[in-house]
């Protein structure tokens, strides 16, 4: 079954066949995939990412929650022209992270993996435990101390052993991929596995889709570990190479204020991202210093003639109360790029021009209180 | 634009006209749209509930935060063949009375309300809230005392002012009833008014497309005020009128055990539901002493050759972990259905033959923790 999946391939020049013990390059850098070539052939009768099956690199056996084909609203009903919002929270376990999930855990069945590691302080936790759980494949979550109660309650309730590792976020990370090293389990990692981003490709296809065929001029989105950058840029670049689009919207990453590395070195004009000191930020689902993959975040965001730009705590709370007064309640961290599009407007900014759409990751349930 | 909504008509040969001030007939009973002819087109590009628009009564403008479209899974990847879930909880407030909301609020636009008013002790609530700050409509909701903080914290954010009432969950509908013939404000009732049930008919109509153009053997729905049990009812008998199924399938309306007057009257062979002393449920959605829809609610589970069954406190607890178990995290009144489904299958009993259709209708973010 493994021969149909594109090898992995590393900056560094080496290629590997995914097994389910291989999770970096033996470079230490991060895995790519072999570019696969695109057939545009939404299936109309399938309301899951699956959808685009024919799009992606399909990791096997179509294990599915029913995750994609999220909502796609005018950001007000009325007044606000041109800017619209995605609802990746209406969502089976409430955040984006199911379109990522969903190809990690059926990589890690189709290649025979008899039990899974990842590390999360939050939504990818609980996602990999949900998918995990559905595809019967035993699952280890290493959370950081401080992680919720009630997620925790929820990822055990999936199944799932919990690891609370204490320190910062980065140092759960560590203590997860230093487990799978002792171990060989498959690393479903929403940082290093290529196949993430296979999923998270998909949030392209649906608004190229949703908005009839084209894509918009700007899409604004939340920046930590760039999983949804990522995700969207492989899958507009991918139309674009198809001929479907004549061009990739512009992306504009936001990053928190309080931990901006990626931002600090797009203002700069560097290729690569230092790893910054981090304050605490109410956007802690994008709070990361240093970012695995911060290149290519730079890259996608250059190669689209966009922009990273940081938004402070006030306008993060100033958009999570002007989202909620329109019915939209979501997670702080998932109020960041509406905050970015709300300062862009604000200024008069070109990247507010003619049609933008960002997306609202993380639902309101999420947070406790 | 209001000439082209059908009449309200009532069990006792009056019909009235609608107006924000209407909620129930002169008579004190409850009412019910004239009948709609269904048209059978659904927009394709359209995934939410509007994609039914021919096949429903439209209150006016189109009103959309993406609900509806939820998913339909099988209930585990491996083994339980022809049972189904539909995961009405992925919607934009995280439970099926999006379905319902939407209508409300669309109407009150429509009528032009200037203010709502509401009861409810749970998801009917935020919905409403949420739906009624996406439209700008001020809304007022009325909870029992002892709502969760994170629910009011919810409501009030979305502009919401929320009244707290001592007493029963009777009592605060009573204090709501009060207060909209006090003020002459809309009563977004997803009891009383009628369109909440134009909403909830959209789940029928999404499973018979979703299965391909047919109907189930058998729905098992929850039953508290059975908004969801009357609007399925409904939706299944304008497809087999329409001539586009051959039949309804069977309705199996489940009850907890603790607050089972529906089931009472079932199992007594009467037309009519009296009130029952309830004792405390966990599945708290549901626990409702005096529907006031009693009555329609039996008539629509005889028409369908169906049940009414109850749950124990333990059955839904058993519920609730193996949907855990299986990447399925809802509250626990939404683990209801299920529990009758496996109840039903252990049992051998002839309405879990053949297909088996039940909805998870609302989160488990919800619950507090």
């Amino acid at each position: 079954m493994t021969r149909d999946l594109p090898d992995y391939v590393c900056a560094c020049g080496r290629s590997s066949v995914p097994s389910a013990g291989r999770w970096r390059c033996d470079c230490g850098g991060t895995l790519d995939l072999a570019p696969v070539p695109l057939a545009w052939n939404p299936r109309a009768g399938d309301h899951s990412l699956w959808r685009y099956r024919d799009a992606i690199a399909v990791p096997g056996r179509e294990l599915s929650l029913g995750e994609g084909m999220t909502p796609l609203v005018d950001a007000a009903l009325d007044g606000e022209p041109g800017v619209r919002l995605k609802l990746e929270y209406a969502s089976p376990t409430g955040s984006f992270k199911d379109r990522g999930a969903v190809m990690l855990v059926a990589l890690a069945r189709l290649l025979g993996a008899d039990r899974l590691v990842a590390d999360s302080s939050g939504n990818a936790g609980t996602a990999v435990a949900a998918y995990a759980a559905r595809a019967g494949v035993p699952a280890e979550i290493f959370v950081p101390a401080g992680t919720s109660e009630k997620k925790l309650h929820q990822i055990r309730g999936h199944g799932a052993r919990v690891t609370v590792v204490e320190g910062t976020r980065e140092d759960t990370a560590r203590a997860a991929a230093g487990h799978v090293e002792r171990t060989g389990a498959f690393y479903a990692s929403h940082v290093y596995n290529p196949y993430f981003y296979e999923g998270t490709k998909t949030y392209a296809f649906e608004l190229f889709e949703q908005l009839g065929g084209r894509v918009p001029d700007t899409v604004v989105l939340p920046a930590g570990n760039g999983t949804l950058v990522i995700g969207a840029h492989l899958g507009f670049a991918a139309l674009r190479e198809a001929g479907l689009s004549g061009r990739v919207p512009r992306i504009v990453a936001v990053q928190a204020e309080r931990c901006a590395p990626v931002a600090a070195a797009f203002a700069a004009g560097r290729a690569e991202v230092a790893p910054v000191a981090a304050g605490p930020t109410v956007a802690e689902g994008i709070a990361i210093a240093a970012p695995a993959r911060g290149a290519r975040i730079l890259a996608a965001v250059r190669d689209t003639g966009g922009a990273v730009v940081t938004v402070s705590e006030q306008e993060v709370a100033g958009s999570h109360a002007a989202l909620a007064a329109r019915g939209l309640w979501v997670e702080p961290t998932a109020a960041v790029a509406y905050a970015a599009v709300r300062r862009l407007r604000a200024e008069g900014s070109p990247y507010a021009e003619g049609e933008v759409v960002a997306p609202l990751c993380g639902s309101g349930l999420k947070a406790s209180l």
